[in-house]
């Protein structure tokens, strides 16, 4: 089977599960506003969890999603390289979070996460798989929107970019990008 | 219509008028080997051409896509800001190509382009627009192949990502992703 033919079978189970091991990450910041740019290098761990997992099960119960199956749950890890010169005070240097799929559909459903990527409260994203196997992810905040999109380039590299915009849709108040290369050595 | 709806009935002209104008763009660069970043700030214009004139007559000429009907073609030229401390010695700091899109479907065809993005020779891409309205550009080159996607977050801001692999197209060399904001007055 090609990559094309790969990619337009794709269910988030697949997905979760290219994407499951240890990365190395380079991230980009743009803060389109001020023209600022800011960059990080970190380490990220995904790795499944069963569904029977209490921190699954829990996350579950407070997410009301009961009408469809959930699959594939994960644990996603990150922790920045300690050069504090390029971190923002503001940024968080290292964290964990738990990830469920919840399909509605083949190619479409939602993702309970118990945090989000632009504000540091539970959130539940919407998630498309496009043709071409990028996975898309729709966060509405309180306070912003997020528009995330991951795509495979090859088995062991990674891209994934992120817009966040103001809640009225309207503004864009940063993008970001990531360059994930997957580590054959985790300790490394 | 909603932008959904927009996108999907999306051709490679209507993308071009949207993205007709003068941009800013923040670009960042990851070189993954040696896990370095890259920052610069340019200024972008896209203005169309008419398909009589000299330049894209010439250049449809010698690129040997008579079977299709070429549309839209446009003008795309580029200068980084002075901040020389920003920049690679061997980076373009400024440039300006012909692209002429010759659609073969109504989501797929080629790009002509007098200058190619990862070597700066003349070059044709394979494109395909997502259902969503992202552009996916593929080049191969002598010695490298790129895959660039563009895509619209809002009517006057664009994203643009790069990869660049080697011609076997298992390494990936370089990364790269842009925030391109309209200027409202381009003199600015």
């Amino acid at each position: 089977m090609t990559m094309t033919q790969k990619a337009q079978l794709m269910r988030i189970e697949q997905f979760i599960e290219l994407s499951e091991g240890n990365w190395r990450s380079m991230r980009s910041g743009h803060s389109l506003a001020f023209q600022q740019f800011e960059q990080i290098t970190s380490h990220i761990e995904i790795s499944r969890l069963d569904l029977k997992e209490p921190d699954v099960v829990k996350l579950l119960e407070q997410s009301n999603t009961s009408q469809y199956k959930p699959v594939a749950p994960f644990r996603m890890s990150w922790e920045a390289d300690s050069d504090w010169n390029m971190i923002e005070e503001t940024e968080n240097t290292s964290g964990s979070c738990v990830l469920i799929p919840v399909p509605s559909s083949i190619k479409k459903g939602l993702i309970v996460r118990s945090l989000g990527y632009a504000e540091a409260i539970q959130a539940i994203s919407d998630y498309v798989l496009l043709s071409d196997g990028t996975l898309i992810l729709k966060t509405n905040y309180e306070n912003s929107i997020a528009e995330e999109r991951i795509w495979f380039v090859s088995e062991n590299v990674r891209c994934r970019s992120t817009v966040i915009k103001t809640s009225s849709g309207k503004g864009i108040i940063q993008t970001s990008f990531a360059s994930e290369v997957r580590k054959i050595n985790p300790k490394t």
